[in-house]
């Protein structure tokens, strides 16, 4: 048997355009039969190397302002709930540790899933800690053992690997999808050409 | 008798996506009864003014090389021959001044189809006049008449109020599409969001 064709899937929970494609992705991939692969990275660390210390929305305002605008029409478009944010970019590093101790158990992408809606649909502030409990004990984890494995040295590190590995992609942004066959696709309106190219390759 | 839906389309000779819109636009908006302007304008000032000496996809490589590997895509699926130019961004103020010579004309939009398809199809300079030369007499115009009247005061003045009203508009990058109320669209893949609001509102 052929094994099924796969797309990566790398994304960051501050970024503002993963938001709809987290929302959508499963469902799209699903029906194509493309195997994901959830990759959360930070951004941080790829900015800095940019020379930005904040996102660019808040460093170019017109730009800034346009991207929350054309948000709100994706998502209107899409019927997703959405809500400016009261503070942006949050922070992001527990939210993504955790992730990565998810992925390798079954609530992974649920909790990914949640941690947008939490930040994009009801405005909560996922640098909170109260925030990933609430959404930990939802998913019937216990928050105080998952946190412990996700500030783990070992999580840690692998959280660090995974950026340098976005890097190495030439990942410069989110969402971003990687074919196997090594393209790359950047952007929430990007992504049904990302899933079509793997599906094609 | 109702006016038809009106878009105005802005864009810079030296913007890639705007390549792919340029080419699309006027059998997009034909086919939904929608009446285009046609709005040149320079983003060099746009960029001075977010500290920019020149594109960001040359500041930023890995995004530069992303863009150009999606240009190619785009144009392949869209059977748009496309080259990377030789030189990039070019110098595009004479070819823009020349372009509000010819939409007061009837020759302004094959111009300016002809210069994007001058530098991304066939790969030549358009900061060189004689390509400007060549495209204008392949039109039926005469060259050195046309130059003239694009150097006059007038229409460097014209192009200088055009960029300073996208700024106004909110724009920050090319292709851009304003609505008749004042919904602004960033980016070839938000034409057809473009095209479909102005006919909605």
């Amino acid at each position: 048997m052929t094994p099924p064709p796969t797309l990566e899937f790398w994304f960051e929970f501050a970024s503002t355009y993963s938001y709809p494609a987290a929302m959508r992705i499963a469902g799209l991939a699903k029906a194509r039969g493309i195997a994901l692969r959830w990759r959360p990275f930070l951004l941080g660390p790829l900015f800095k190397a940019s020379g930005w210390t904040t996102s660019p929305f808040n460093i170019y305002p017109a730009k800034g302002r346009y991207m929350w605008r054309d948000l709100a029409r994706i998502c209107d478009a899409l019927d997703l709930p959405f809500v400016v944010p009261p503070n942006f970019p949050q922070h992001t590093i527990l939210a993504a540790r955790i992730a990565l101790v998810g992925l390798t158990q079954d609530w992974g992408e649920d909790f990914c899933r949640a941690v947008y809606r939490v930040q994009f649909a009801e405005g909560r502030d996922i640098g909170d800690r109260a925030a990933l409990d609430d959404i930990l004990r939802n998913l019937g984890q216990d928050a105080g053992t998952i946190v412990a494995q996700a500030q783990s040295d070992a999580i840690k590190a692998l959280l660090r690997s995974q950026t340098e590995e976005a890097a190495a992609h030439g990942i410069f942004g989110a969402p971003s999808f990687v074919t196997a066959d090594g393209e790359l696709f950047w952007g929430n309106d990007r992504l049904e050409a990302a899933l079509d190219w793997a599906k094609r390759h």
